[in-house]
């Protein structure tokens, strides 16, 4: 079925995305593949070309429209390109971090940070995850106290995306240690702050053109008013933004998935094999057809979801079911797709073997399938 | 999340469907299941309080309102009231045999036999399969050999649904034998015609409150006023039609899996083990949040589906894709939910015993699975 | 792979078996099925052909020879045939019942049942299941206290295989009620004791031939001299024969597993479409070689299993993975081999469509497939 | 169940694998995975250590006992140590390449060849797959044309294991090139060979301590005392070992899934989350209890599968069979326990993250998947 949710507008950026990738991404993937990281010049870039930010109101720098097919759109072109390793943190930026500050800063902050989040400059990350702690976010235990007009941080984070390009990091850190969730808040640290150290680029099974790090604050002494939201609040600040987090992960998971049944319809197109080619094999057409299916469904119910995310109706556990059922399908997806590649599915020159390894992380990141499995169950009154 | 296809008039006709059911189906449910079969009078009873054919123009005793989501809300009832075997032959008069007399009679016909598929004097039926032939439209054995004003009709036919009570049977026959698809007519046969005999109710496995039998014709006399549509362009008529019929199965094993989750929601809750309720065993609950999750989906995207059939956009592909989906849905969420009922979800006196023999039908009727995947897969160019 | 476990005595018993089943069963199975039981001479007229009491010594009229793989051969002869639920009976008679009375009987208890056992002329059944408890052993609520020379049974039981047959009842009952596992003991129940009654045939999805019933215990006086075992130690004599139960099932659903595929070949090699026998398809084809690579994995892995009961070192948790594995094999299996029946599969003449109905209580009766996972999660030491 | 196929024999050489691989293996990995294959000395200090060539007769320098128990052996202890990319190219040697020297070579070239097989000095590998060509053996390009006392062989293979590091590949030609099967031939190319050429170190998704690469023949000179077998026996050839090769994929796969489930085993068991270890969660008990039910059928019946190829009695198609299932078995088993890892799962520093991308090759190499059910489907006689 014809997808229905976008308009005209819509199209025309969705045009001027996949010019950007052809453009600016495809022919260094390779080296951002083998460098694990992309060039800040990427966030500028894009910035540039009115990618990020499309959220932010027009007298901070951005484009002023919080649509989430926007953000939708540049998560899709960068999988349909076989770039989404290298849009993650693009993606990141915009879908994930971007809310935050939409919702909890204030206006100097806003003055600060708005422009050059919209323009590529300030690139952003997020920091929940410890080592040893996981999605436990009432056991935090990196702390920030009080002290005059600063806080002062301890502790460590782990898995984050943007981890080494980053520069300005929303770090959950217990500004109350004695509570659980009640003594969370969200504090913005910099780079160049003393005391804040990265690790070692994390290597990874896939996602090869993108940072992820270790973050460490030693006695890290922050300004006061780079507290987001309110003190104590940040549990709730988090389960708020967490729905369009798990929404965007769900929505990269579909246009993965369809990414890679439509390189695979090429392959199995051309490749010959006793003297057909594959694709008309009957298992293998039947095979794609219970792939195509399960894309469309996948399809165009995230696309409903996107329009409840619009419509501020997406609960927690719509969030939950959207990025669990997507990004199984994902897997599934990728690997069944990858079969049929044969020998040449195992070799990295060919995309999907890349989207393979990619994938296996996108049921684990932004909480497990398991955690997903759990709100939903809690939620089912039983 | 919300389902955002109904609006008022949909929810008042909902619940008029579900009182309907309560009061005039619910307790009957038992003998009916004994007698194989449901009474004439439900068809009548039904027409009477409005649901058969909604889509019949007024002037011919009907709704005047062709909008599927009314069969939808009539096929999703049935289902939640655990009455799906019973509702089928409405189902089938509405939404499979019905668009065939809307969009190929003429007005002679239309004046015939619309008013009793409004009123339900006319059960009707319609007559592909045969022994021995299954899908294989080019190859029906069955003949209507034109003679004079008569078309005289040879062969049997099989599986047919509404076979013991139907007065109106669309009989898929070749008017040339000679050819393959270019041969096909479509023929209404009526109760009453010399030569036109039934067989048995066949045994079946499951939907047990369901005639179905054998049709057989034994030099059958029919009027060549009873030709539906063109001669010999039967295949075509019946390609036309089957979108709706495939979506209409669809909408009900969705329907069912719901029903099937919500029973089983309410009985984890109440059964105790070990000193709990099944419901509160974690491993319960992420078995029954990956069922929800999946009905979700699977509601969102068939809604979606019924859009599309309304503005007449479902093809034939979209509409394998729909009853794919959502009957294989089905099949494994009554399964999966059964499980959780232990002993007593092999007990016929709760539903979900029925539920499941009812939906292994639903993967072969209507085309099988695989033929759906047959169909999707040719239209992939592959 | 040839299965290396039997030797020449195995097929011939093997082969008497296949032929009395031919004899004696085949033909009836349709009458069973209808009077949805069989009749007790089913039982002498196994008795009296050596299928009853292999390992009952021959002093008490058995055949002498404790080796579970003449139990194995029946239970899959039975399920070969399609005569799985008229063989239940049979099986539960020898499989399960049998052992306690061979562990746990004292001589005169010996003298007194076990001839009838071998004969036919006394049929076993044990009750476990309760209604509201299910398989929490440690709250069963049918008490047994000691009156003199007496026990004094009060209670009920559901679930009851050979409920209605049944001569001899295990019944499993607290003869001290304020203790958990310790109170627990096993009082064995007469036909004709007084307070001894028995429900309706309950009316079940499957299993037609077969008689399932609720027990009702109303101040049941029974001797002491029917204790079975000893007093407090009920738990540890379920225990204790628990692994045989299982690993019977699991046999029984590996030849389910088996027949279904065998007739499904037979079937798609006659059937005709579009020309060609559905087998021929290579879609069929690759599904039917999916069901035979599975089928033989689980029998040479079950055919060990026997190997190790024979020689006492099949463990608890050995014997769940055995009845997990086998029975979710059988109910996949003949999911998919009657999707290859198109709609005959759906009609009770064919005997998948019994299987297939058959089979979804064998992944719940015995310990359902998550109690299996809890006792084999449990031991794993995580 | 206890495994009983091996006697003190094997446990002595288990023994003796295990400690080989923890001092010469285990704390190299890291530099093999970088180099992107393993040095030559890994194939000497084999040999040396008795575990190249168990099956060659001891005149040749070899073990003298054709028992391929001792091959299943290496293959588990590589993979339970995480070292199965690092042990693949030794089981190339002596499960793959070793059967066409012993069964095909004569005594000249047994003397040429088997002592530095059996030392390690002479690597081995196989070439049938071509660009282009894949498992279509009938078509295979590459041509061995008779010049004299030479062939003269022209042509490229691709995906060779040990393709960097071999001394000694059997390749598979055409010595008629206008024939299909007939023509085929196996012809040993050494290395210094003039014409004969390797492409590069093929850039994998996993597999990374394993060179895999391309070959090249341009008018390479083969004395025709390097012909194995017969001329034209190709084909027959290749038929004849492949059972073999297939079930070392087979044990290796079950093997590998082992590994797996017992590092996650500890994983969860050390792992606290919400204040408990993942291993508490009974969601995790019983996943991890239906992974231990897997590999305890896989592991029985693929032991039964080694016996059978010891007796010359494993089938092509049982050896599909157990290639196919433990493959598959493999696959679905790394999935799911790398996601009890969570975010570890994804990083490469943990052996089940490189198992991961390692597993996905050997639902492909040695034929995919699809070929085997093919093979398998074609015997069923339907």
């Amino acid at each position: 079925m014809r997808r229905t949710i976008f308009d005209t507008d819509h199209d025309a950026f969705r045009d001027s995305v996949r010019t950007f990738i052809s453009r600016n991404v495809v022919d260094r993937i390779d080296e951002w593949e083998s460098a694990q990281i992309v060039p800040r010049e990427l966030f500028t870039e894009a910035g540039a070309a009115g990618f990020l930010g499309m959220a932010i109101p027009e007298e901070f720098g951005g484009g002023g429209v919080p649509d989430f097919r926007f953000n939708m759109i540049i998560g899709e072109e960068f999988a349909y390109a076989g770039a989404g390793a290298a849009g993650l943190g693009l993606t990141l930026h915009n879908d994930i971090c971007l809310p935050y500050l939409l919702s909890l800063a204030d206006d100097e902050q806003k003055k600060r940070w708005l422009p050059g989040i919209a323009s590529g400059e300030i690139i952003s990350a997020i920091a929940m995850t410890e080592p040893g702690v996981g999605s436990d976010l009432a056991n935090i235990a990196t702390t920030a106290i009080r002290d005059g007009d600063e806080y002062v941080l301890n502790g460590s984070k782990t898995f984050i995306t943007n981890g080494i390009n980053s520069d300005l990091v929303i770090v959950a850190a217990k500004t109350d240690p004695r509570q659980k969730h009640k003594g969370l808040s969200l504090i913005v640290v910099e780079r160049g702050m003393a005391g804040f150290d990265r690790g070692r680029n994390l290597a990874k099974l896939g996602l090869h053109s993108q940072d992820t790090a270790e973050l460490f604050f030693d006695d890290v002494r922050v300004p006061a008013s780079n507290l987001l939201g309110e003190e104590g609040k940040g549990f709730a600040h988090l389960m708020q933004n967490l729905p369009q987090e798990r929404l965007s992960i769900g929505v990269a998971g579909v246009a993965a998935a369809r990414a890679a049944f439509d390189w695979t319809k090429d392959y199995v197109r051309e490749r010959k094999v006793f003297g057909n080619s594959v694709g008309a094999l009957p298992t293998t057409r039947h095979e794609l057809a219970q792939i195509a299916t399960e894309v469309e469904v996948a399809q165009h119910y995230v696309d409903q979801a996107v329009l409840s995310l619009n419509a501020e109706e997406l609960s927690a556990v719509d969030a939950s079911m959207a990025k669990l059922w997507c990004t199984e399908l994902q897997g599934r997806t990728v690997d069944r797709c990858l079969q049929l590649f044969g020998g040449y599915g195992f070799m990295l020159e060919y995309p999907i073997a890349r989207a393979y390894a990619d994938a296996r992380v996108t049921r684990i990141y932004g909480g497990t399938s398991e955690i997903m499995k759990e709100i939903i169950g809690r939620s089912l009154d039983v």
